[in-house]
């Protein structure tokens, strides 16, 4: 199984880069586990957000195989804590996906076209983050998930 | 007001470490902000969480002046929107409190006697954190709040 977290946009900040390497690492362990950062397309900035939101859906639309889980990172998605959010990993790994794609939208979020595609809706947290912050926190739990299936400690080396 | 998020341990991740400085440089811009990183003690290590938790107690109270207003960063706490947390630190801001205290409790939670102190209890996230990053995510929304209330755009720099 692979999974992919799907976004828009680079790692501005040295200290969200080296955050993300640092857990992508640790996941790589248990699973094959990529982030894909599609280059942002300056044309779409000064487009209204509704029209930036459908052009951004095709983007990513293309980005995503047929037979893909896929899985909306989104605000109003439903929580979970990291306990059933490692045994909703569990899940997918034994309904036999071959490829999950947690999905995170640009600035103005995703269009209509994305959030109906979905499988999953799954909310971070009731806060508002920059998008780079966000992608260090779903490292981390999916991270966490995967300490939590294997019953290993979780180090903080 | 003076607003400080007291906490035990050190930060052992140089990215969280550089995060956390980026965040609270900024917030310094609008508030006087500061993190007591309190010194691990090695004593407690090997006690019960229940005795542990009455210690740290003890210890954390030792930091808190009487009048300070004090909120406890609790996963069982209430969960705000970033725009919800803004206006919180508005009414504090109006009430007038000198000294504002977030708390976030060490590896085992906090006792009894620190429930029954805090004047509110906060979560960030139906997600358990490690302290670390659980700290750069309580900089980086005390930060979007004060960008919120003084109506400034949220900067990516």
């Amino acid at each position: 199984m692979k999974i992919e977290l799907l976004t828009i946009g680079k790692n501005n900040f040295p200290f969200i880069e080296e955050g993300i390497q640092f857990y992508s690492l640790r996941i790589n362990k248990y699973i094959n586990f990529s982030i894909r950062y599609l280059p942002e397309s300056k044309k779409l900035f000064n487009m209204p957000a509704g029209e930036r939101q459908r052009r951004e859906d095709e983007i990513f639309l293309r980005e995503i195989k047929p037979g893909t889980f896929l899985i909306l990172l989104d605000e109003r998605g439903q929580q979970k804590t990291s306990l059933e959010f490692a045994s909703f990993m569990q899940q997918l790994m034994n309904r036999g996906y071959r490829h999950i794609v947690f999905l995170m939208g640009g600035a103005y979020g995703v269009g209509e076209k994305i959030k109906q595609q979905a499988h999953e809706k799954l909310s971070l947290s009731r806060f508002t983050f920059p998008h780079e912050l966000a992608r260090l926190i779903f490292a981390e739990q999916l991270y966490r998930a995967f300490t939590l299936l294997k019953g290993e400690p979780y180090h903080h080396e």
